[in-house]
């Protein structure tokens, strides 16, 4: 066993030459064993171990003990140690979490803590191939992808309570049986304490173990095996898919923003159906690391609403993100995000119409302009609190007027700089125009100056004054589809 | 319902406007019911209809009725129809099948045959939602990657014992439940036959339907749209890691012949492991076109044997297939198949030590050369029965002696042409030396002509006669490892 254990840790890099390795250790079987073992290879493999073990103060006087035996075994091991404990009944009540949740939860935020105080990079846990089996039915039963179908990795990052943390969880007896570590206790003389991890699995995870998996085994004797071998192969399977959707990510998303990740309507309707679900859990997982399940009906159901090309759809993803869609573009993101499809992008200079109605055609905005004496205007005008209209002073203006995107070199001055100048592109900086959006941004400009920086200031050289005859009234907007 | 099948019938492009489908009818409730529904969208979809049933003569007297009932719906209904019988018990106990494999193969060769006398390209089978759960769940239970946890199809090649046809079978009612087809049955008036189907299900296949997954279902009461949504999943994934399995495939494959498929092991190795797979299956699947499952376990011991780099494995695969390793090369094919990597192949000219030995670097063979009186050869040098040894008239040779690929316009008077040149070429297809070996093929030259095509005939002008004085021999061998 301890050779299988060694090939399995090289062929999967668990582990680097000299660095240290918090074990978690419970006391059970699973992690006598794996220390057992580590201690036995820890001269070849160059590694130095740490014991961390838990009392979860959920079995009072038996977690104690518990805890008394890991610290002797370290002890008489030569194993430096720590032990600690949380209370975890209190810890769930106050999260509203189950106790099975809650004591996980404290168990890895523990082991973490522990690596990040001894500077380790490395968590060695004791899950065998059994646990992978029943991780893998239960993935199944309930209804995964390959991402549950491949079930643990070898090696992962640690992520908890949502928290992806600079550290690698490895599991080094992944391919042994319970069944192999019982034997090598007996063989060795280690004299385990009832695995907690027994007690304080859920109810449907125990029906798993000693009901559904006896009975598959009778319809295929090789179930379990079967079940891990596969279970390899989807986890190669999944990665290559990963790494495909890695390849075609920057050709499909747009910008991806800390509040959302804009997707390419066109460009993504291209690829295939497995990348179109790929990149579309990409998003979900890159906008939340510590996701650890990514339903598939979620990213079907996201999917399905891309696939239907209407603007102004909303689906609801997980922990409060939202997939919507636009104008030849989707996004995912943050509820209250808002894509630049909603603003009235423009790529090429259309002139405008004055008076009259001008279609900023590629974003599905209209420009109106009219003219009207000073003495016409509401009371009001002053006070406009709509960013998508303006108020110009006509004669101050040089025909004609157009709407463009930025150029190089664009200055203005904005209304409230007293008369100074500042570039374009300061401007928008200032004013936190995304990047993504800048090129596209609309500018209202006559022959000489620029007039408007649509949404945002008007120039102080076309501002209407008392003394102003007629005045150019610009509003820009957009009639969305409710 | 209607609506539903018709939508599915429309995504997955089951029918093309115009088009004769082959409707197979047994009589139960699945065949009845799509047929049903079949006739409704006829007009609609611009189909014209064809029922084919089969009596099994597995139940005597109540196949007869079947058959009646068929013919009469069918009549009834304005339906052509071909009946006919096929005596599967004494096809079972010649083809040394089970009842139910004998059953499924005849019944697919009839539809087959029906579909190629009516000149139809499309078979319409009755499969529904929970055939599709229970065919997954049992690939899921023997062990299967995702080939098997896709389920069927909608659409998909008929394969019928090993065979391809050009033909598609259609599954309209895939994402129909049985429940919903009995209940349509009962609202349409319709009175099935008892299914045949549920007869000749093998008790694996109906402990699955009403044990084990009735027993799922208590772990997760959607369980059976769970594994239907995930199949469809998995179609996906499986035909995107196909697709990239066609996209690497000539970048890592030699040549590609009818007896075997060579791959380049370093440009191989490149490769993701799922595509190492994909290659790997996908190779199988070339030289077997009808082989239905491909066992992973197969593919994988297969992979593993190449990872390994010696030359001169072999790993026995599905139906007389192997893969065998060479020196930088591996290929897949018939038992007996000889890859190039076995020949003292060459791509650039090497002097020959004249006496002395001469390596072929890139191909790892060597070529012995020396000098003998003719008086002192063996008795048997005339009969020499190794096509790797050669004997010529010292005398008739310019040196430098040389091994060289071919050159374009090589000509040579090979013995037994009585004197006369052929391009050699032309020697080499009338020698059917594989296209893939001919421009890598060894020749010995001199300074003016070809000598000898090494494994095949020397040149009529450097013949050993009774006037020879000296004589070159040249060996070509390869210490093999054993």
């Amino acid at each position: 066993m301890l050779e299988k254990i060694r090939r399995f840790v090289i062929e999967h890099g668990l582990f680097s030459p000299g660095e240290k390795v918090i074990v978690g250790v419970s006391g059970g079987p699973d992690s006598l064993c794996l220390l057992h073992i580590l201690c036995r290879l820890r001269a070849d493999l160059d590694l130095k171990l740490h014991v961390a073990h838990l009392n979860h103060k959920i079995r009072g006087l038996a977690a104690e003990e518990d805890a008394a035996f890991v610290e002797k075994v370290a002890k008489e091991w030569g194993i430096p140690c720590t032990i600690e404990a949380r209370d975890v009944p209190a810890l769930a009540r106050e999260k509203s979490m189950s106790l099975e949740e809650a004591a996980r939860y404290a168990r890895y935020k523990f082991l973490a803590e522990v690596a990040i105080r001894e500077e380790a990079k490395t968590i060695a846990v004791g899950h065998n191939a059994d646990d992978q089996v029943e991780t893998v039915v239960m993935h199944w039963v309930r209804g995964s992808g390959l991402a549950g179908l491949r079930g643990m990795l070898p090696r992962s990052r640690l992520i908890v309570g949502g928290e992806e943390y600079d550290l690698w969880l490895v599991r080094p007896l992944l391919e042994i049986s319970r069944a192999e570590i019982e034997a090598y206790c007996r063989e060795h003389g280690l004299t385990p304490r009832f695995d907690l991890s027994n007690l304080d699995t859920t109810y449907f995870r125990n029906r798993l173990r000693h009901e559904l998996i006896p009975y598959l085994e009778t319809f295929n004797p090789r179930f379990r095996e079967v079940v891990r071998r596969s279970a390899r192969l989807f986890a190669d399977d999944y990665d290559f898919l990963r790494r495909q959707v890695e390849a075609c990510w920057h050709e499909v998303v747009e910008c991806e923003e800390e509040k959302g990740i804009v997707f390419s309507l066109s460009r993504w309707l291209t690829l295939h159906p497995a990348m179109q679900r790929g990149t579309i859990r990409e998003a979900i997982s890159r906008m939340r690391r510590g996701l650890r399940d990514i339903g598939w009906e979620h990213v079907e159901r996201a999917r399905k609403a891309v696939l239907e090309r209407r603007a102004g759809v909303k689906v609801t993803l997980p922990q409060g993100l939202v997939l919507a869609t636009g104008y030849g573009i989707f996004f995912i993101g943050e509820e209250g995000f808002a894509p630049h499809e909603d603003l009235p992008l423009i790529t090429e200079e259309i002139a405008l119409a004055i008076p009259g109605q001008t279609r900023i055609t590629e974003s599905g905005w209209k420009a109106e302009a009219s003219i009207a004496p000073l003495s016409q205007l509401p009371n009001s005008w002053d006070a406009n609190p709509d960013p998508w209209q303006a108020f110009l002073d006509w004669r101050k203006i040089k025909a004609p007027v157009k709407l463009r995107p930025r150029q190089p070199g664009d200055r203005f001055k904005p209304l409230g700089l007293k008369g100074g100048t500042k570039s374009l592109h300061e401007f928008m900086i200032d004013e936190k125009i995304p990047q993504y959006l800048r090129d596209k941004w609309p500018i209202l400009v006559d022959r000489e100056k620029i007039l408007w920086v649509v949404g945002y200031h008007i120039s102080e050289e076309a501002l209407v004054t008392p003394e102003t005859e007629e005045v150019l009234i610009v509003r820009v907007h957009k009639d969305f589809p409710s």
